[in-house]
């Protein structure tokens, strides 16, 4: 399923369709992308408005995309795919009571070292206003820094001015991961006065979006953003967002999707805090005032991603130790991965000469491997990964006549 | 019952005992107060440390102390009075599951213009903690003007430094009706440093306390204290409060009278909002920010509050028609009640001359007169009530032989 047809066929589809076409992505389940693309192809896809989708078809080129996004250090993610985070199917939502339908994305574009399915299993979102004052960025920041430090979370937010990148900002200081989803392509650095904090994303955290790379952001773009950044985290907290504001938006996906909403509250003399106040009011949010407050909401709630969490470990030992981790890693990353020894350590230096690559991106990539579970550290030296040990020890005593070493 | 024989037992109890005596008040209630001080003079009384009580007898003054009082425009308030709020019934509350029992008080001394009765029936207590943020001050004010001027509450609170001290400003700085409740006798400034502000409630609202003239304040009378603020309004609000603040104590007695318990947020970067949030985040508490919030959460619980001032407007038109108010009105209000003539209006300079006093007594206690419902402004002239012209009328067709003019 997370073969290269499938891939392929995907990088097409979403270069046909907008975010978040409910339509499309039932008729993808129904049929399977490569089947429902050629469908259009052949203008037999049972789908209103299929011309639509046919008329972007001469400018269709999923195979050169997904070439060259690679070479840019892009990956598609899809379904299957082990860093595919499982959770996002519950976006298959029927729409009715104001509410419109929505879906799962048909594939991820990611730009960076992180692991998505990871990062979001134990994760929470922090958004809000872009016109933030400086105790909700502070509050942001310190939020993201207490999450990333003390608790282990990856913090997601939209890479937006303020509050979000004020949240990616506090998780980026204490070495922590930070997830941005974007409206817009991963390597479209929108907006612009953000582009340093992106570069800093991708060298030690995800970019995600569903767009393509290349595409500009849109209104109708950020409201279907909200959806996945909702979707993604078990809890969205809400830092400051004025009467009518867009993070409110994401913060109702939130609530749709059964995840916990959570608040900040701030000043009642305090525009930016107006529309918090009212959420909690309401009932719609819960108050946090700290890091503790949020990952005490997550743990009741988040559970089951937790779980998610450990399950994915175990089967991912399983699959490293019998494929070639090939889908998750760069080229290069790999080849760090191969030079790492059976047993026993190595030193950064030492792998170098292995690998046949500078220190500096043997240590760069290391990052990426020890996040992964690929690799451990042992002081200032590398081993493999335990759970690699254990799944390759595992397939040995599965198949004692064909080890199969990774 | 409000006659002069109660009311000098009920003075004379208030001196033996201390406030929140349940077994005392219990006894009170089933025997009545000049039966359960006889019989503690006897030694009769079945009450544990009836001792207590009679060691006090002998520097029983009840009488001498409310003629002092009454001198110094102090007034003993006690049930059966049309001041005596009803609502502090709901006091006699049993012990258990870690909570005293409680009592309603034997008796309530009041210094100042206000109708306690009249202001508890539409009103909110904003009470927080002594060592206030400017922005808590900010917001006490701010909330005690916006529901005196804007909503016609009145605003109770302790009289303390801090919110306290902000919140009953707030009320006089739009000409609002506020009352202190004080832990000591209500001529004891304490603190001293609020004793100007004290003088200016004595003009423009009430001073009130269960604790006889001239008693200090103890940690014990301001806990019990704390009950008569809460069971006195229908919400009370907490502006700011440490994570172990005494302003929660007030908001546990409203919780347990039933009485809506509000608060506002703030900054949770500060400390004095810790203990604020803590309660919105254990549902002890509802988030509110303005006075609009507050009178909409007193209006859905207070209706019977509000009822009880439309009974008593009827009821006390009725009074006023057959009683001379004496009850009520300290001697010169009186005289210039008298000088109203039973129709058109009269000035204040003409008033004066018919009763006998300055301008300036006579405009001092037609603010009395008028919030009584004794007096109503027609321009820069005055007329008798309406309440009390309607009452006359109907006691004049009860009784055509028999009119009676106040």
């Amino acid at each position: 399923m997370s073969g290269s047809a499938e891939r392929v066929a995907r990088a097409g589809l979403i270069q046909l369709a907008e975010p978040n076409d409910a339509r499309l992505a039932q008729f993808v389940e129904r049929v399977g992308a490569v089947e429902a693309l050629s469908a259009i192809r052949s203008a037999s896809a049972p789908l209103p408005g299929v011309e639509h989708y046919r008329s972007r078809l001469p400018g269709l080129a999923a195979e050169a995309t997904l070439e060259r996004a690679a070479g840019a250090g892009v990956r598609l993610l899809i379904p299957g795919d082990l860093e595919w985070p499982t959770q996002l199917s519950d976006l298959l939502l029927p729409g009715g009571g104001g509410d419109r339908a929505a879906a799962p994305p048909l594939g991820l574009w990611a730009r960076g070292i992180g692991h998505l399915r990871l990062a979001a299993a134990r994760s929470a979102a922090i958004v809000g206003a872009r016109a933030a004052t400086s105790y909700g960025t502070h509050v942001a920041a310190e939020l993201a820094a207490g999450l990333c430090s003390g608790h282990g979370f990856s913090v997601f937010s939209g890479g937006a001015f303020g509050i979000d990148a004020a949240a990616h900002r506090g998780a980026l200081a204490v070495g922590g991961m930070t997830v941005a989803v974007l409206a817009c392509g991963v390597d479209v650095p929108y907006p612009r006065g953000n582009a340093a904090l992106f570069d800093r994303i991708i060298g030690e955290g995800l970019l995600v979006s569903e767009l393509p790379p290349g595409c500009p952001p849109s209104r109708s773009r950020f409201l279907d953003r909200n959806r996945l950044i909702a979707a993604l985290t078990p809890a969205t907290v809400v830092v400051e967002a004025a009467a009518r504001s867009g993070a409110l938006n994401t913060s109702n996906w939130a609530d749709r999707l059964g995840r916990s909403v959570l608040a900040t509250p701030g000043p009642v003399t305090s525009a930016l805090s107006r529309g918090v106040h009212r959420q909690i009011q309401l009932g719609a949010a819960a108050l946090v005032t700290c890091a503790d407050d949020v990952a005490q909401a997550v743990t009741s709630l988040g559970e089951q991603f937790a779980r998610v969490g450990d399950l994915l470990a175990a089967d991912q030992a399983d699959r490293l130790a019998v494929r070639r981790p090939g889908d998750q890693l760069d080229p290069v990353a790999l080849r760090v991965f191969d030079a790492l020894p059976g047993s026993g350590t190595c030193s950064l230096a030492e792998l170098g000469v292995l690998a046949g690559l500078s220190v500096e991106l043997v240590a760069q990539r290391m990052i990426q491997l020890e996040q992964l579970g690929y690799a451990e550290p042992d002081g200032d030296r590398f081993r493999l990964g335990r759970l690699v040990v254990e799944a390759r020890s595992r397939e040995r005593s599965r198949a004692p006549g064909g080890v199969r070493e990774a």
